[in-house]
Formats: C-alpha cells, sequence, structure tokens
C-alpha cells in the first residue's frame, strides 16, 4: 500500500472551518465545543448519519480502538486530553485499515508515513481547531480502497441521508461532492442535425444523442461530459471478424515513386450540402428515453457530482444516420456537432420526423469529453477543430492519427491483438445501423460501396502514408486546439501505441493551452480505479476548474507530467517534460564493443523463413514466439539478432524515442525490418494487468454504479526480460512512408528509425538488448518468405535518450 | 443456442387476455380491434413505452424487418392479413436476434424450433385472438440473452414508466413481475435475540439481521427471501490463511477401537441460559440503515418483484455477540432465530442497549431461504428444525454433514482448491467479529479459547467421525423437515461433494414436503443467469406458489429431477430420480479381462512416494498431477494403477454411486486409498467453468443490479480424459468412519467403499477407467511416504449404476 495523492488543496483554517460547515460537520452549536474529546465524538457522531439513532453511533463509536485497551467511545466520553496518536488510531479505522491485520494500535503515525498518508501538524496533545484542522485533511485522505474519506462516508449514505440539506454543486477541498441523487438522473435522447449527409439520401445526418442529466440541471445549468463512442450502440464483431484481413501473405517488392508530401496531402473539399431542415416547432421536453446506458465509470463518479453525461456514437452507428469511416473528417464533424448543440450553436430535433427542435437548455455550455481508446481519438479529432464549447478533454490511449494505428513506415503494423485488423474492419464493427434489419435495408447498397472504398484506399498492398491517411491525421491541425488537454496513456499499450501521445504531446508545447500527461505500465486501460494513485480526485479538481470555473488550484496541483515506474510497485513519480531528454547514449552494433555480443566489425545475417511447424505454432501463440525471438537459444536462434549492452553499472532511465541507425541488405529486392529493445535482467515485475484488488468496492456515489479497485502489483516469479519498446520499417521507405525507394537485392542501404517512445526504469546490472527481426507475428505480415537480411554491424547504431535527474 | 424453458403456464384465451389487461396490453379499446395487423401494432406501441411519442414508438416499428422488402411500420400499416411468418419474423427481432447474423428473413419459424422456442398454435394469416395469444407466449418466450421479453421489457422501463398503473404485487403467467421501484427499497438494522450465549458473556446473542423491503411493505405484508451468510459482513482471509494447516504430514497407524453409533452420538443438552431481555419499549421504526449488501443476484430479482430480502451472518460475525463454530446446532439456532422473528415468534431489538422491541410488522410471516455453500448449508440446518414459518429452501451446493465437506472415510480430505482447510480455519475466517478492534478486545481471550476446542475436536490426527461431526451432521434430523426443498448441486463441485446434496435426496423421499433436485455440469457455481434454462423463472414460479400462495402448478411444471448433459452443451434433461438405478454392471479388475488393461488374475502394487522435484511441482500444480495421474506414459507410473474398461459400445449414463471393492495390502501398518472413475476418450467437453456471453447484460429490475449472461460451451479443444468421480478411504476404517479397525503390514484386507455419486453420459467408443492411488494432492494429507500398496485383482471389481431409459 503506497498512496499518491495529488489534489489535495491547502487551505487556511477558515476555509476549512466555512468548508466544514457547507458539509454539516460544522455548525453554531459544534464551534463553540471547547474540548478536543468532544468536538472528535461529534464528528463520528455526524459521520455515522444523522438518520441513525445515538445508541447505534455509539455502537459504532465504541467498536474502534482508541488505544491499547480503551474503544473510541469510553476514550472521547473520558474527556482527558486528545493525543496525536489516539486521533491517527481512529482515524485509520475510519480509513478502513485493520488493527492486528493492517497496523497496531499506537503504530497508526508511523504506518502512515510508510504508506504515504497525510498527517496534519498538530501539537500533542491537540487543539479543537488542530481537531478540526486535522479532520478536515481526514477527509480528504484516501482510504485503503482507493476513495477520500468523505467519497466513502458519500457512499454509505451521508449525503443522501438528507440530499436538500447540502448545496448544489457542493464544493469541499476544491472538489465537486456527490450531493445529487442519482436515482433521479433524466434519461433523454434527442437527434442533432449534423451538417453533413455521409449515407448519401439528401437529407442532412441526424445523430442520436443520449443525454443523463441531474433533475437539478432543470433549474440551474450544468456542466457537461461527452463522450463520443462508436460503440456504444453496440458492434458487428461476428461480420467485423469475417472481414478481418488474411495476414499470412507476403511482402513484395514496391514500384519506387518519390512524392512531395503536398502531393498527398488531404484537401477537405466542401461538398454541396442539403439544405438544413425547415424547424417546425420548439420544445424543452424530449420524447424518447433510454435504459442502461454503455457507461463508463468515469462519467458515473461524476453523474453524481452534478455534472450531466451525453453519450454519441456517431454516423452511421443504430439510430443514426450516417455511415461509419474510421476517423475521417466525417466523424470529426459528427462529434463536434454534438458539442455544437451542447454550447448552443447547433440543432436538435425530437424525434427523426416531426422537426421538432429541442436545446440543450439545461446546459452551462461548458463541455468536457472523455473516454478511451477510439472515445479518446474523437476527443483529439474534435479538439483540433477548435470547437465553441469544448474546455477540456480526458483523452485516454488516444490514437492521433489512424496510421500509426494501423500501419508503420510502410508496413502494415497491426494494433497488438488485432492482426488482421483495418480501417475496413473496425468500420463495418461499428456500423450498428446494421443490427435494426428494418434500417438496414435501407442504406445496406450505400454501405457496401462505402466499404469497399474503405478497403481500396486503405491500401494494405503497400502499406503507405496517403491522402486517406492524411486525411485521418489529427497531428495536422493541433495548433487549433482551444481546450485544455489532460492526456493519459499506457506505456505497454501495444495496440494504440505510445507514439500517439507523443506525438500530441510534443505539438501541443507550441498551442497556448493546459496540457498534462500521464503515463502508466498498463497496456490498453483505464486508471481512474487505481488504489495507488487519485486519478479521480485530479480530474475532479480539473473539471470543477475547467466546467464550473472554481478557483482551486488545479493547474498547479496537477503535475505536469505524471509517470508511473515500472520497477517500484505504486510509485508515481512527477516530471515537467517526456521525451525531450538532453542525453543520449550510443550503442554500437560492431567496433566497439558496446553491444557486446558481437566479436566484429562484419556483418551478421539472418533468415526470415520458419518450418511450417514452427510457423503454425507461432501464429497461434504470440506468447510463444516472443520468448522464442528474444531468448538465446530457441527454434527462433537463426531468424533474429541479439544484441546486448554489458551489465549496466548504474539505474538508467530511458526517456522517449530511441534511434535506430543500421546499414542493412535483403537478398530480395523488398525487405522489412524489425528492432525490439528489450530490458534483459531477472527480476520480479509488475503484472501485465491491474490485479483486482476489491470486487466493485468503490461506489460512485450512493447505491449508484460500482467499481472494482485494482492495482498493479509485483508478479509472483521473476521473469528474464521484458520489451522496452520496439518498431518496424519498409526498407523501401528509407525516405518517409509516403513514397517508395528503388531497392536491389543484395545492396546494403542506410536505414534510420525512430522506435515507439518510452519511459523506462532500467535496472543496475541489467543489460539493454537490441533484437533485429523481419516479422513480427503479432503485428506484421507473415509471409514466412525465404528472405536473408544482413547488418553490417560498423554502420549500425542506436541511440537512447537518458533522463538526467 | 438451445432454450429450456419449463416455467411457461397454460392458460385458456380468457385468461391469457384478463392478464394482458393486468399488463395494460389490452384494455376495452384494444379488445375492438378487429384487425390483427392493427392490434399487433397497437402491442408493439406499448412495448415501446407510452412515455415516448408516437414518431419514437414509429422509428423503432420501421427498424424491424416484417418480410423480405418491408419494415415492419409500413407492413402493419398495410393492414393485409397477417402471415404467421411476419409475425415471427418481428418476434424473433424483438426477442434480440438479428437478421443476417442469428436468422435469415422469412426462417424466424424454423429456428424458433431449432432453438427450441415456444411457438404458438395459430393459423395463418392470423386471427386477432390468435395475436393475442402469440403475444401472450411471446411475452413469457426466452430472448437471445435468457430473460423473458416482459422481462426485458421491465429492464427498458416498461413497468417503471409508472408504477402506479400496475396491480402489487402483479402475477402474470404465475410469476412475479418487478412492478416494485427498487430506488424505494426500505434498508433497515435490527438486532435478533438468539436463544442461547454462545460467547458466555451472560447476555443473550444479539444478531444483526439486514432488511430490504419495498416501500409498499409499509402497508401490505409482503414474502421474505432470508439468505444467511456467514460471509457478508467480511472475512479474515489472512489470519484464515496463516491458520491453514500443514497437509504434507505422513499417515499414521491408529489404535483400534470399535464404537457404537450411539457411544459417539452428539446429544444436545440444554444449558442454563441468560434471562431474555426486558422489552423496554415497542417501535416499528428501525434505528439504523446500511449501505451496499452483499447480495444475491437471485434475492435483487424478487427485490424488484416485491419481496423483502434479509441478510444475517450469525453469531460471531461484525457487529453481531457470539463465536463462531462452523455449523454446529448454536448456528442452526441463530439462523432459525431470524426465522422466527421474520414470522412473528422471537423478539428482535432497534439496537443493542435500549431494548426496544421491533417485530417484523411487514412480513406476511412466509419465508424462504436462499443461497449457496454455507450459505445453502444453513438452509438445510434450519430446515432440520422444523422452523415455524419456513416455507421453502432454495438450497444450492450445501452441505449436509460437514464430515462429508472435510474428511472422508477416516481420511482427512479438503474441499477441493482448499487444502489445509478445516472447520477451526473456517470459523476464523468467518469471525468478522475481529475486524472491529474495540469489539474484538471484549472478546479476544474467549475466541481463542473457542477456537482451540474447535482445532481440537475436529481432529486432524484420526479423522475419524466423532461427536464433533455428529453434531453437524444435518441428515441426523431430515425427518424433521416441513420445508418444500429445491436443492441445486454441481456434477463438478468438489468443493462441496456431491454426496452431501444426494444424501438429503435420499433422506427426503421419506418426508412429506415438495423436492425438486437440479444437477448442472458446473463447479461451486450459481446457475440463475444461465442462457439455456430458465432457472430464475422457475424460481419466480417456486415462491409465487410458495410464499404468496398463488395456484400456478409449479409443482407440477417444475421438473422432480433435472440433470444437465455432460456432452452436449445446454441440454437439461428430466427425470423422475437420481441416484435410484436398478442395473448395475460389475467390472473385474483381474480374471474376466472386463478392465482390459490387466492380464493376470495375480496382484499388482504401487508406491506412495516421489522424488522430491516430482513432489513439489504436484504440490504448486495440481493440474499437472492430475493429468500425470490419469495419463499412461507419464512420471506417475509408478505411483498409482489404471484400469481400462474395453471400448464402450453404446452410449451409458452412469446413475448414482460406482461401488468399489478392493482386496488390499500395504507394507505398513497403515494405509489410505484413492479411486478415480475416469471417462476416456478424446472429445470436446463442456468448459469447466460457465463462460460469460453478455457482460451484465441481466437487469434484475429496471437500471437495477445487474448480472452477466453465462453458458457452458464446449471447449476449443478436444481432452483426452475427464475424472467422473472420485473417492478415499483410510484403511483402517473398514467397518465404518467412526471405529478404528486394525491393520498389520502386509496383509490383505477386503474394503469396500461408494465413491460420490454421479450422473455421468459416456459416450459409445469411450472406455471407463478405474484409477487406485493414494495420495490426492489436491484433497489428502501428502506425506510423501515410501509405502507399497498391493491390490488382489481377483478379489477387486466396482459396480457400477446404469441408468436405463
Amino acid at each position: 500500500m503506497k498512496n499518491n495523492q495529488f489534489a489535495i488543496v491547502s487551505n487556511n483554517l477558515k476555509t476549512k472551518k466555512l468548508e466544514l460547515e457547507k458539509l454539516n460537520f460544522l455548525d453554531s452549536d459544534t464551534e463553540k465545543i471547547d474540548k478536543p474529546c468532544t468536538l472528535l465524538k461529534e464528528f463520528l457522531l455526524k459521520a455515522f448519519l444523522d438518520t441513525q439513532s445515538n445508541a447505534i453511533k455509539g455502537q459504532k463509536i465504541s467498536a474502534i480502538l482508541a488505544s491499547e485497551d480503551e474503544d473510541a467511545l469510553s476514550y472521547l466520553d473520558d474527556n482527558e486530553p486528545l493525543s496525536k496518536i489516539a486521533f491517527y488510531n481512529i482515524a485509520l479505522q475510519l480509513l478502513g485499515f485493520q488493527v492486528g491485520l493492517d497496523f497496531e494500535i499506537d503504530d497508526s503515525i508511523s504506518k502512515m508515513k510508510e504508506w504515504n498518508l497525510p498527517i496534519d501538524k498538530s501539537k500533542d496533545p491537540m487543539s479543537t481547531d488542530e481537531v478540526i484542522s486535522a479532520w478536515y485533511l481526514l477527509l480528504n485522505t484516501h482510504n485503503k480502497y482507493g476513495q477520500t474519506y468523505i467519497d466513502y462516508l458519500a457512499s454509505t449514505g451521508y449525503f443522501a441521508q438528507n440530499y436538500n440539506k447540502f448545496d448544489k454543486p457542493l464544493i469541499f477541498n476544491g472538489k465537486s461532492m456527490p450531493v445529487y441523487d442519482t436515482n433521479e438522473l433524466i434519461r433523454e435522447v434527442v437527434y442533432v442535425e449534423s451538417p453533413q449527409d455521409t449515407d448519401f439520401d439528401g437529407k442532412l445526418d441526424l445523430l442520436k444523442v443520449e443525454v443523463l442529466r441531474p433533475k437539478e440541471s432543470n433549474k440551474n445549468q450544468v456542466p457537461v461530459l461527452f463522450t463520443a463512442s462508436p460503440y456504444n450502440q453496440g458492434t458487428n464483431d461476428y461480420s467485423g471478424e469475417k472481414l478481418t484481413h488474411e495476414v499470412n501473405v507476403p511482402l513484395k517488392h514496391k514500384e519506387p515513386v518519390q512524392y512531395k508530401y503536398d502531393q498527398i496531402k488531404f484537401k477537405d473539399e466542401k461538398k454541396a450540402l442539403p439544405a438544413q431542415r425547415t424547424v417546425e416547432g420548439k420544445t424543452r421536453k424530449a420524447e424518447q428515453t433510454f435504459d442502461r446506458e454503455a457507461s463508463y465509470t468515469l462519467n458515473d463518479y461524476f453523474l453524481a457530482r452534478g455534472f450531466a453525461v451525453v453519450y454519441s456514437a456517431g454516423i452511421g452507428t443504430k439510430e443514426s444516420d450516417g455511415l461509419r469511416t474510421t476517423g475521417s473528417p466525417e466523424e470529426t464533424i459528427a462529434t463536434t456537432s454534438v458539442i455544437e448543440w451542447l454550447a448552443g450553436n447547433r440543432t436538435a430535433f425530437t424525434n427523426k420526423v416531426d422537426n421538432t427542435e429541442i436545446k440543450a437548455w439545461w446546459s452551462n455550455g461548458n463541455i468536457a469529453m472523455t473516454g478511451r481508446s477510439y472515445l479518446g481519438t474523437l476527443q483529439t479529432a474534435a479538439a483540433t477543430t477548435g470547437v465553441e464549447g469544448l474546455k477540456t478533454c480526458i483523452s485516454e490511449a488516444a490514437i492521433s492519427s489512424w496510421y500509426d494505428y494501423y500501419r508503420d513506415n510502410g508496413l502494415v503494423v497491426a494494433p497488438g491483438g488485432f492482426q488482421g485488423e483495418d480501417a475496413d474492419v473496425l468500420a463495418e464493427e461499428t456500423f450498428s445501423r446494421k443490427q435494426e434489419a428494418g434500417d438496414y435495408m435501407k442504406v445496406k447498397d450505400q454501405w457496401l460501396k462505402q466499404l469497399k472504398q474503405i478497403t481500396k484506399y486503405q491500401d494494405r498492398e503497400t502499406g503507405n502514408y496517403n491522402t486517406f491517411w492524411d486525411a485521418r491525421n489529427y497531428l495536422n491541425n493541433i495548433k487549433n486546439i482551444k481546450a485544455d488537454m489532460i492526456m493519459v496513456h499506457g506505456l505497454n499499450d501495444w495496440n494504440v501505441k505510445p507514439r500517439n501521445v507523443e506525438n500530441l504531446w510534443q505539438a501541443l508545447k507550441k498551442v497556448p493551452v493546459e496540457k498534462k500527461l500521464f503515463l502508466h505500465q498498463g497496456q490498453h486501460i483505464y486508471i481512474n480505479a487505481f488504489q495507488s494513485i487519485d486519478f479521480t480526485d485530479m480530474m475532479n479538481l480539473w473539471l470543477t476548474n475547467k466546467l464550473l470555473g472554481v478557483e482551486n488550484n488545479a493547474n498547479e496541483l496537477i503535475p505536469d507530467v505524471t509517470i508511473q515506474d515500472n520497477v517500484k510497485p505504486e510509485t508515481w513519480n512527477t516530471y515537467e517534460d517526456w521525451a525531450n531528454a538532453d542525453e543520449n547514449i550510443e550503442y554500437c552494433l560492431g567496433h566497439d564493443n558496446s553491444l557486446t555480443d558481437v566479436a566484429n566489425d562484419g556483418q551478421l545475417s539472418f533468415n526470415d523463413h520458419l518450418d511450417t511447424n514452427t510457423f503454425e505454432k507461432y501464429t497461434q501463440n504470440y506468447t510463444k514466439w516472443r520468448k522464442d525471438l528474444l531468448t538465446d537459444q530457441s527454434a527462433m536462434q537463426n531468424n533474429r539478432l541479439i544484441f546486448k549492452t554489458k551489465p549496466l553499472t548504474q539505474d538508467t532511465i530511458i526517456d522517449g524515442k530511441v534511434d535506430v541507425k543500421v546499414k542493412a541488405a535483403s537478398d530480395q529486392n523488398f525487405g522489412m525490418l524489425s528492432f525490439m529493445l528489450v530490458d534483459y535482467g531477472t527480476a520480479k515485475r509488475l503484472t501485465e494487468t491491474p490485479q483486482s484488488i476489491e470486487y466493485k468496492r468503490i461506489n460512485e456515489g450512493f447505491l449508484w454504479r460500482e467499481d472494482s479497485l485494482r492495482e498493479f502489483k509485483l508478479q509472483k516469479n521473476t521473469t528474464d526480460y521484458k520489451k522496452i519498446t520496439e518498431g518496424h520499417i519498409n526498407l523501401q521507405n528509407r525516405t518517409n512512408n509516403y513514397s517508395v525507394d528503388d531497392m536491389e537485392a543484395n545492396t546494403f542501404y542506410d536505414v534510420e528509425m525512430e522506435l515507439q517512445p518510452t519511459f523506462y526504469h532500467l535496472v543496475k546490472g541489467h543489460q539493454i538488448g537490441l533484437v533485429v527481426y523481419a516479422t513480427d507475428f503479432e503485428m506484421t505480415n507473415r509471409g514466412n518468405q525465404d528472405v536473408n537480411y544482413s547488418i553490417d554491424l560498423k554502420e549500425s547504431s542506436i541511440e537512447i535518450p537518458i533522463f538526467e535527474k
């Protein structure tokens, strides 16, 4: 257990008292109490719910141990001076820690220090003001289950026992409190008229939007969290899988061609649009409702805190018009259309036929976007338009350029785990209009045509960057961003690879908005239910600032860059920047022996072909393939080169993009190379996925949606290596990814490329390995061709950016 | 997809109409409709919620395809004769099946037959009465997600759109409908005074009881589901694990002793009790509430249907008095105390100090119990007292005798997966009073003393049945049962082994109550969210009958014995009885070659000792051990004997208990034997655990608790064998499990025992295997002793009970 809390606001005693009054812990009576023990008992009585009798509260207080031999009730009733140790003995039990299991009585303060739980400054024994101050801090302290004590109290009904007694919104320590009754949420559907006709039916596309908002929004406008999720009206898993591409296909020579970027640049041609619908009536009352939405627990958390939450799946999804495009400008427009409606700048209707307009009259016009993966991607897409009303994005594991999702340096490179997927597959998977047969009938022909076009222009033949991909490259428009950006990404995310966030992070530096970056040790996951970091609290602080305009120091309290350590569990370090190291170490593959495996300055070769059995086995079992790829003696030993540094003489942190330069040849007139940087060294490493610590332990409000508490723990057993990063290149894309260079067999070419960016803590004694290979079973096409690759060691090297403290 | 629905009540047209009126599908207007299409459209309009506009409903109807080229809206508006195929095209889509994916349009009726979905008898085209009848049946038909269409409609808000419009309770097709607002549940705690003082503090034990009940129960009394769960106030996992017994200990010679049962029989001696508390006041208002309870989704389902749900953890749990005993009569009394309070026959208080009485004035006095494992066990325990008010039990994976949970024929035999656990460990694990330090302080000494006693009397030294275990054998009191019993058990449950339910089933035959048995292919699991069987509907039918007194044919519609087939997925067959086969096949280990592996009538031997490496490996990896045990050439080949029949010439079903007779010797003056019956044959078998088909797809009401739909599917790959059943015996318990027979080294003894009961479908061509061994790594002690066992083949045989159709 190690707590990392950033979102605690420092306040003076006066503010603390005022805020405790708003929470009903203090009032004119309690403020007169002059005995510290009496005051603490008063706080405890309130914590155990006003709706319960004093006898019950007494039972609960006496169940807490205050000292070796006295329970809290008798200790506090004795009214001796309140010792600091007794306060924290009690506090730890309130935070869910168990005497005898988690800590020993009277050992509370040292344990809190060990766990990094904040302790209020106070003398011993404590004064009443010190009790107030310590109680205030306790309410903002994370408990054993990764929630602040006040959030825990909320989940026991602290606010729900009488919602009317509290301000709405209620800001406590800079964050919005769950004072809204989630049983009374209004759930309504509207249809936003998007300024495009993507299904070519002669009418502007109407897009289904699901709104959840507190009933209080009928009186006072509220901020909005908008999640654009193409998945949330259902997916076509079966037909998507059927469309998945065969990847056991050979690599071929590509016809050389040199382009200037402008020749392949996407130019947005304004098409003639159908007329907007004539508004034939206006109403404030929606006509359609919905049941259980596909939700994100972070949104659920904010629903209890007075934020409206809006979901929309976009063009081509169930009950909407239009066709799917996989990330094209049309999808951006679909996304911004909803934001424009929420900000009062676009029309929505109550249904698809009557042309009765309905405004987002309950919205305060301040919108944030949330969500991960495709849902994060559409945030970046929307932000790059500078659309009015979008104040901030919390963009997690987002794609910044779809080429970086499905391709790499002139190669088809699948997102990890999704071999054979491509833009067309994803379009089919998310085209949920198909699930309504009566609707699909009307659009089927147009859809099949569209799908064919996507398949054609995504161009799996060459793997080159082209106009299709340029249209789906949001990096072209970062300069337009007006929203403050939170970016979250997994350093082990091989689905949406880290380049996506790094490019965005770098490009944003020139843009005058606030930006914050979180890099965690997960793969393609959410981090809002981690035990060791108060991510959810930080987002509360952030959105309370950005959407409610509360001055709470969010910009300063939330670090610019927060990176989870890959060696020590539960450790989150803060930095000023990422992937901007001044220092580099160069390792040469040959002549200076800095990569020790190699004894000479000559050439080394490997072949890319495997016997059929081994090949088949690897296609079924990537773990086995990766193990053989990275292990010295294995079935792969003639199919790759491994170079290793000498054991590191000190802990070393790689910060950013490793640059690889090789002089390489193929014995064919085509070829590809893959590079994997590896941490060789026996160690207990973090689990690949976070472990569930407490199933459904987190309640996002009171008897509301639940989440399971998670954390990365050290694996039970040691492992001998871990992949750090990787990269792939088509040897005919040496110049760039949209031109094709010539290539002849058995000719050496200089190839230079950057691996995916990382931030990796290498432990002293470990070795850095560089593995050079061709076919990547998990990501590249797998022709199993008899191709020999040679590397000229003297002319080959890697440059590793090093973080200097 | 294969549907097995038992809980559909046959009604005549008049009843159907009356019931559809209560559901608001029919009224004086709709009953006048004389066009079948118009009537069906009317039903559809109502299905899509009255609260939505006609435009929205029209959108939704037109999203359904009625024929190859016409959507449902235009089809129905045309008002041509309504074809049966169009009706079922529409019906299947309403049930969540997708055109093009699950079925082709106009292929609906044959698909429904294939999936075993009920089709109403009607002519083609359909009359209005036939539309009524078919709609009625459709509402009761399971959809793609294992719920009836009316339950699905409820989850979209059908009843919630206006709860006031519906009767409460509302019975439809014999089952209670979810017409209660789960947002308005009353949650209150009371303390029942149990007639015992198990913590010896001089006061009767007060037991915390959590009540959830619909607000309507303030006006009209409701039936109650009571779940007695020792786990639901928390568990001491860490200290439980610390207490877990070392199992790598040697087997020893036991001093021979012969008892008559009466000598070890438990005699319940009435102790002098403290006086009952003097009632000092009476109230109808509870003083304590609670937040998220540890719930069971079947209970959640019934909360939406107007049943109250009550949880109590019993003596020694958090906020209750008393000490844990692991299944002794004291725990039975703790359980029945709550039932007595619910039936008006025992006192409860609002808190632990004021002596203010609170009655269960909102209870109709009809109580059912629910829950699995320990929770099921306490049902059996309570039922054997004949306690008034307990009308029925739905007892799942329940222990009927604790000796059968922790012991077998004079051996310590762990519940599968829990090596080293015993009665004392479970007592410690469930002693959640420990979690409140202020309370624990007061009872700690008493508890440590109690724990020591349990450790002593459970007697791991001999493994014999004794008075301790006889006190925990509910089979002694089956004759007292007055409650109708539903029993559910997994045929692959090696935690609570099948003997527990079989003994109960057989003993109940003489008791004049209704009894129903469900045997599934799972391990230790719940079956209320399976796709292929309407278990939840049946329980609804059952409880609506037993607790609300509705005459709905529940006793007849629910089969006496329902057994899931282990070969064909989604197949549930019904039988009159279980483990009562007339036919037996005897296989002799030697002389007649019926177990083919053996060529002679002599003796075969094996040794129980393994080299340290292998031993260590097996202690860490039971799967590996089991594989080696059952595979011909393996590291275990000298450590067990495998006998196999010739391939079966026809499909064969084992029904009940296999009897094993062996003449065996050990080269020591002690010994144990284990027997495993195995299905040898290469086949795709069912997955060991049910697979999640749709995550959280089942909503137990409207925006209420959710469950994931599950099903056993065939495994992707074939396997070569599957364990059918097993048994273990101490060679010194040849006479019975409470006496100790003498034993000398190298002397042959006749040993006879029954393996755990089963119901197993063996496929033609497979072989029955009998594996004879000693140490069971997963269950017995593991001394790794150098003991040689010999079997005299001529005098050894097994007798297999065969189910004859």
